[in-house]
């Protein structure tokens, strides 16, 4: 269980969405309230997009709340679109390998859930991962697998479908060796311009997400909130679970959707697994 | 805030005090109940006597919920008196140097609770500590200062005086500074044979602490508890926060009382500050 | 490139081992002379066997020469059997899961070398590796692989049999993919009463290898030398460079062979890898 | 000993200056030349400057070589002044409050060296520490003693000054017990605007220290060179060994000298150390 925070909008210093709201996510890392585990102290990440070609990604395995390097990156770095994660591990090792956001290319990726039975079925999801991306895989988590398994269906050219197929495998399998309820979480993941985050489990009772209301609207309702002025009309923030201290900031994400953001956008759509089709499932079968 | 655990007896695996009980103290570093903080995820140390010269000291900067090298080496180290501490950090850093148990020679010293006010008074007990120590002290904690500090008053000649006039230091130098409550918690100290346990604050509303039962009356209570069966008649176990599932197994340590336990003692003794002696005032004033 | 030592004979402190002797393993995590790598600075670890059910293991991503922790327990653990390690990471990421020795049940394995275009062969390989072993896999690296690969042929039953088959595997995957030398380097695996100690390399220039000299021959050499007083008969230390001060002391392991020793053992055989049957061959291919 | 470098000029992405050149410092950190030791692996830190309020500071206990933050921070902040330093600890501990470059407000400081017979004059020094300063002390090196030291002569106000009474004060506390030569090194220390680097020692026989030619005659000498062009005409690097491979890129910084570089000033200038005063000297021998 973790908890996780994305943004897109005008450029800010990490720290404003990091460090500064109420119930921050930092805080979240020691009293998490919507969380299957109220500390989220195994790790933790940030990925953010700047002028340089590709994203930067800091992980360390240290706790988030008590890592001076994180409160000095996040006060330095201006981002205008970044990921921050912070990690409940559950079985794998605390290590950066097994720290979100993952990254590939311009992509970063992050997760809070799991793949249920993951023990079980990992081997045949890693057989379903495209042969030139089995050996870059540097650590142990479903979430690293599933990112690979979403590059394998095309996240770089569809990421709605491409994750739909990814959970679609995960059930399949799951389903296959009898675990009942193979998937469940949020997941959020960008390149750069757009930012995706899905809410599915295969139970039907996915891990919390909220989206913020438009910023048009919050100014609306908050005149007074010098930071409302400074974000751009179409700054989002996508938060496992609410931070701040504003009433009706924030839309929950329903059950099977999910979240578009950045470049103007900014939608809620519905989300659906893809199963395999019988080649596919052959092949993760085999 | 802190949590911590001091066992003399016979020799037992560490783990068995460390993460077997129900409500161990590893289990404490996420969800301690009777701490000023639940999570105690700021790094944790152990420290032991066998037969080699002095005592162990492994110590490290991960919780202690997730360290696999802690696990490892609690599985393999048997000793007959062992600390263990858990951290919650206030204001210091999270490194090594700054974890409990802290050591000199043949002694171990460890700390719940605080030196209120400390970055006002650290300068005037860092002179008061004895000018062969002073270049050895190699964290920032107060504990560590206590610690010197009691060792330029004798502990290692006579414990409770030392540390009695130690902590009456710290509140003598406090309350110059306008400072009401300046000492609080619980400390044990050993060397090797025989272990202190104090509970004192200066306003009189010390961190909890408690004293296992004799064993013989443990046995009697419990004949089904193959545990209590290896233990030796003069086991005792220590802590802040009652580990197990034995009802009656716990003792409450008094406020202002002390624990001296092995070599067949055990018990429980009432505990005062000494002030300092002028000459002593003085020179931690100047 | 890394360098190891591995021990058997009558218990000793790990320290008597790893920082006593002259161009001790820590001084070589500075300062090796007969590496490729002059510097072995990326992790360490050392496994132990002791009264307890299975071997201890402890890893570290620090330095050998700076770890205090390494300092403690190697000056308080004694062993009759024992293994270290110090790492100079090529490719793979410095974290714990990555460290050797790795560990399996009663088993443990290291390793100085690498695959040949791993990168390459990774997936291949890993496919070979028995299903219900796969999921535990939890690092990056070539030696992890190339263990569960012995395992999957049987390592706990003949260890040269499995080792000369996970090797043949890996010659026969590799040359399949055009690499010239698909292995290199030492490995010591033992059970914790006899240890094996392999010298190959695909291209027949493998890296160093020494065996100490029977102890009874060494107390004729060296009267006046109290450490090899105390050392049981059958006490022998397998290591990648010489360590200590003592000229005539070690045996240069040849080319394509191994060393058993332990219980008494203490001998030098031919080794030859063995290519896969058609049939493994088959599965690894698949 | 430790290896060093300081940039100011027009805002380049920090990777430029510590991986792209050839002999780089993170190439020193494995296989420095010039340095009284080769490997460099105690940690390492970089200090820069941007537009926010004070210096971004991150510190790491890793090797250099082997750290992905780094690598992924110094190809992402971009400065016009940063510092970078990598460590080779003499007898304090491997932990982030011993990394230099050290940080009070605006200013970063860091050295290569020491002081001599720093355990028998550390109380000393300590006691000269400005009273406001003392508790602020984190690490137990000598280097962030001589930053508080030079703080409490003034560094703020004349940087050249308060080095010199600092170095001085440290001389006469070492004279006084006996220590031939009290002090070795080089420092940088800056407040975003110039940089001061200086080179002493009280024996005369001060470690290494190297000032990049003036831009415009390096471009007149390469002609071909675009990383030449992009820099500023006051680009200056002040560095513990040369990096690159430009010959006739370097001006050795005479011994008892500084450079003062920045705001358009690049200039060489003596350096001599000034004794306390009575009163001063008084106040540091009580």
């Amino acid at each position: 269980m973790c908890r996780w925070l994305a943004y897109t909008g005008s450029p800010v210093v990490i720290a404003e969405a990091l460090y500064a709201p109420a119930h921050s996510l930092i805080d979240q890392s020691l009293h998490a309230r919507l969380g299957a585990e109220t500390t989220n102290g195994d790790g933790f990440g940030i990925g953010w997009y700047d002028a340089e070609p590709g994203p930067g990604v800091f992980r360390s395995i240290e706790p988030a709340w008590n890592d001076d390097n994180l409160r000095e990156l996040a006060g330095h770095i201006r981002s205008h679109l970044f990921f921050a994660h912070i990690r409940a591990a559950i079985g794998s090792a605390v290590q950066q390998t097994n720290c979100h956001p993952f990254r590939h290319g311009r992509w970063l990726f992050m997760h809070n859930g799991y793949i249920g039975g993951f023990h079980t079925i990992k081997r045949s999801l890693a057989l379903a991962v495209a042969e030139s991306l089995y050996p870059d895989i540097k650590g142990q988590t479903d979430t690293e697998l599933l990112f690979n398994l979403a590059l394998t269906f095309g996240l770089e050219d569809d990421p709605p479908s491409a994750v739909a197929q990814a959970i679609g495998l995960v059930e399949a399998c799951g389903r296959e060796h009898g675990i009942e309820d193979p998937f469940q979480g949020t997941i959020a993941t960008s390149d750069g311009e757009r930012l995706w985050a899905f809410r599915y489990s295969s139970e039907g009772k996915s891990r919390s997400l909220f989206f913020s209301r438009d910023i048009r609207a919050l100014r609306a309702l908050y005149p007074d909130r010098p930071i409302l002025e400074q974000l751009s009309d179409d700054a989002r923030l996508v938060v496992s679970e609410p931070i701040g201290d504003l009433p009706g900031a924030w839309i929950e994400v329903p059950e099977a959707s999910y979240v578009v953001a950045g470049e103007g956008e900014g939608e809620l759509r519905p989300f659906s697994v893809t199963p395999p089709a019988s080649s596919a499932a052959t092949r993760a079968r085999s």
